[in-house]
């Protein structure tokens, strides 16, 4: 099975309280990518500039990572992100944004990207993501995510999106702005009702909510003590549970439930580390002890 | 078994967005008995004015609650809370207390009540808490509720009181002001260090989390699209955790995890109408109904 995602690729500078660190690796598609990985090879579409270090793919390469899809800007600079968590470690304030080539991303999917089943459109500009799945004709399953900034200028083109996804992923507070609800089981139905046949709306340390055709649910983040850089943990989430989907090649009731599982245990390791170092020490056996944790957390 | 509560009986005027409502049966020790009581006997200990309307007596006998322990004090008023809850029924605003008779509330045991052995201390002036302590020999287990105003302006006793406790709940903000940790896993770690044998922190509509001697996990909530009135949800909870460790008179690991799951159920239907309304339509299927579906949901 083939997984495809579609996103920003970045470098990222983080200040929390205890450090800050600089040309840290980011952007929405690594950490899904690096994520996914654990469960399945990944197709990745994004643009980066010149000043884009080549260890960066070398890493993504040697997690069974295809980047054939990743195009490089001659001359160009790779996009950045600048921001500081304030002392909960759950909100942040962008300091600095520079999209670079990001700007003017328009992906093109390589001829051997075109078969993917599983789609994975990662926080981007609507009618971007729009333009993606007609580049990938056999799709199965197209999961996307999307942020505030789209939801208030762009909501047309949003909309538009909605009606051809299968499932969105969004967080609580964005599930509130799209709906004007402000009981997230309500937003929930309420973005059902835009097109998706399913919705996750993420809660950061308080887990996530699930509302399918047939079900609602919660499932709580697992907790940890060593909250270090909660950059990418949405991310993560979703490339755990997409890199899951895809390993089963199935999407029914079941499986996404313990997809949305494998998705917070992914993100739970991914916040215990700048980026995604956290990530680049474990291998499936470390996700799998965690897994079992967290089953038994939730058994009573 | 017998269970013992100590706490504020209440009359409640709630306003929320869409209603208000006057006069409705409220206090801690109300909210928490009547969720205990689709377990085991309570025994209440609570003050009153004059002004009590007797069918709040009778309604609570009803459910098999003990009142020889609720004073009714000649000439005096019971204690009054006004308040507002803003549009995310998760934030409210205190418009007026009137604490009347409660202001000096000084529980006097009934003789039959000092054979309790297990004790609920609600949320209450924590010297006070301290010395009803005294008057049950037999305990064999206390838990305490507390708030930020006894945080702030009674430390010593409440400290005093900590390391008299098996268990103490508190919801979040809470949890971070009396440890000053802004993660929620440190801080439930450092109450603990404080004197309680477990502590669960309350995270309203995001479940609980629980810390024992070996064990930290969270439960998230029941997700319920139909809130009207959050007011003693937390009360609720620990009447339905309570109530199912006296039951079953045990609380090894277990069967406090069962329980904390049985507090989250009897919560989300409190939640569900103004003051104890909804509890009262219920009867224990209810109950079990919801907490078969709640299990399912945390199964994967």
């Amino acid at each position: 099975m083939s997984l495809l995602v579609v996103g920003s690729v970045a470098i990222d500078n983080v200040e929390t309280p205890l450090e800050r660190r600089d040309n840290v690796l980011g952007g929405s598609a690594t950490h899904f990518s690096i994520a996914a990985s654990f469960f399945t090879g990944v197709r990745l579409v994004g643009v980066v500039g010149d000043d884009w270090p080549q260890q960066h793919t070398e890493l993504l390469n040697g997690r069974g990572i295809d980047t054939s899809g990743l195009q490089i800007v001659p001359g160009g600079k790779t996009f950045t992100w600048t921001g500081r968590y304030e002392p909960n470690m759950n909100d942040r304030e962008t300091l600095d944004v520079q999209l670079n080539v990001f700007g003017e991303f328009d992906p093109k999917l390589p001829e051997s990207y075109r078969s993917a089943k599983y789609v994975f459109l990662a926080n981007g500009v609507p009618g971007v993501q729009s333009k993606v799945l007609e580049q990938v004709p056999g799709r199965r399953l197209v999961v996307a995510d999307t942020m505030d900034l789209w939801i208030n200028i762009m909501r047309a083109d949003l909309d538009a999106l909605l009606k051809n996804l299968d499932g969105l992923v969004l967080n609580d507070s964005e599930a509130k702005l799209l709906t004007g609800s402000q009981n997230l089981v309500a937003a929930g139905r309420a973005v059902q009702r835009m097109g998706p046949k399913f919705v996750v709306i993420k809660k950061g340390e308080h887990g996530a909510m699930f509302f399918g055709e047939h079900e609602t649910y919660v499932l709580p983040a697992y907790p940890t003590e060593r909250v270090v850089d909660p950059t990418g943990a949405g991310d993560t989430f979703a490339g755990g549970m997409m890199g899951y989907l895809t390993e089963q090649d199935s999407f029914d009731a079941e499986t996404l439930k313990t997809a949305m599982a494998y998705g917070i245990v992914a993100a739970s390791f991914n916040v215990e580390g700048f980026g995604t170092e956290r990530m680049q020490q474990l291998n499936r056996e470390d996700i799998e002890k965690r897994m079992g944790d967290y089953r038994k957390m939730l058994s009573f």
